[in-house]
C-alpha cells in the first residue's frame, strides 16, 4: 500500500472542517489512508505576516459568503459559528492526545467536535466544552483535562503547528500526496487526478 | 437573453489568464454573454491591504507551483513570465481604448496579449509591446499610442478598477452572475450549477 496521505487542518476552519467530510473518502477511492495533522493556523498567519482571513477587507465579507455557498454546493451541513474565528489549542491539544493512543479515535474526536462547532454552534475552543464532547464519546476527561494544561504536551501541540509551516503549511486544508502540496478543498479535484496517474 | 456576465482580471494574473480561456465557454452553455472588465490588481491590494501573491512567505512559492500545475491540469499552455508580477497599466488601457470601438475586438485583443505575456514570455507591461501587438492585429497604432498617454484615457481606465474595488472584486479572475460575487477559476464549477439553477 502506497503511503499515508498528510492532512492538515485548523479547528476553526471552514473551509478545512468542509475538507474533513471528504478526504478520507477521496484517499480510500485510490487505496490511500489519510494522517490527520491538525495544525494551529496562528502560528501559519504569523510565518507569512497574513491577518486572519475574515478580518481582510472585501475578501473577509466574500468569504463569509463563499463558506455557505459551498458548504450548499457541497451537500454538506454548516453554519458559520458565532464565536468565530477562534485560537483552538483546547480541540488541537485533545486531538494529539487521543492521538497518541488510537488514531482513529482521535479522527472521531476531531469530526465530533467540528459537527459541534460548525453545525451545533458549540464554542470548542473552550476547554470544557471540549472535555465534555471528548467525555461523550467515553474518553477519560480528568485524564484529558491534565494534558490540556502541561506544559509538556502543549509545547508538543505547537511544535506539530510550527512542524507544519517549516513544510511549508499556510492555509486550512493543506494537503500533501507524497510531498506534492495541495491547498484548499478546491483542489481536491487535482489532488484525485494526482492519487489517479502518480502525478500531471 | 439573460443579462450578460461580468468578468474581471488583471493582465498579470495566472488563474485570471486561464480563466479567460474558459469564461466565454462556460457562459454560452448557459445562454449568457460575457463582459470582460480587465482591471488593476493594484488598486484592489490597496483597498485590502494585501501584498501581491508572489510576495507572501510560502504561499508566493506554492502559487507559482499551482499556477503551472492547475494549467497542466486544465490542459492550457502555460509559462510563468520572466517579468512577474508586474503593473498592466499598458494592456488595459489599449484594451478600453478599442472597446470604445468594439467589445469583440477588445477581447480578441486580449487574448492575443494574454497569449504573448503567458505562452510566449512578451513583457506586455510595456507600452511598445503592447502596440506592436495591437497593429499586428491591424489597428491603429498611432491613435493607440497617443490614447496610452492621454491623461483623460489613463484617469478612465483607473475609474473602472476602482469601480471594480467599490463593487467588491479583490483578486483575479471575480466573477459576478446576476450580482452573486466568486473568485477564482475554482469557482467555476459552482459558476454552472448557479447558472443552471439560478441560484443555489
Amino acid at each position: 500500500m502506497a503511503a499515508p496521505i498528510d492532512f492538515y487542518f485548523d479547528f476553526t476552519s471552514p473551509y478545512g472542517y468542509l475538507a474533513t467530510t471528504r478526504i478520507d473518502a477521496l484517499a480510500a477511492k485510490h487505496g490511500r489512508e489519510v494522517r490527520w495533522r491538525p495544525m494551529l493556523l496562528g502560528v501559519a498567519l504569523k510565518a507569512t505576516g497574513q491577518p486572519p482571513l475574515p478580518q481582510i477587507p472585501l475578501k473577509g465579507d466574500y468569504s463569509r459568503r463563499d463558506f455557505e455557498r459551498s458548504a450548499r454546493y457541497h451537500g454538506i451541513p454548516y453554519r458559520t459559528p458565532t464565536a468565530f474565528p477562534v485560537a483552538m489549542q483546547a480541540p488541537t491539544r485533545a486531538f494529539y492526545w487521543l492521538h497518541d493512543r488510537d488514531a482513529e479515535d482521535a479522527k472521531a474526536l476531531a469530526k465530533r467536535l467540528l459537527q459541534a462547532y460548525f453545525v451545533e454552534d458549540v464554542n470548542i475552543s473552550n476547554p470544557s466544552d471540549t472535555l465534555a464532547i471528548a467525555g461523550g464519546l467515553g474518553h477519560d476527561a480528568q485524564a484529558l483535562q491534565a494534558a490540556l494544561e502541561d506544559p509538556a504536551h502543549k509545547e508538543r501541540v505547537k511544535q506539530e503547528a510550527e512542524a507544519a509551516v517549516k513544510r511549508g503549511v499556510f492555509g486550512s486544508p493543506f494537503v500533501f500526496v507524497d510531498d506534492e502540496p495541495f491547498w484548499g478543498l478546491d483542489r481536491f479535484d487535482q489532488i484525485d487526478r494526482w492519487l489517479a496517474t502518480g502525478g500531471f
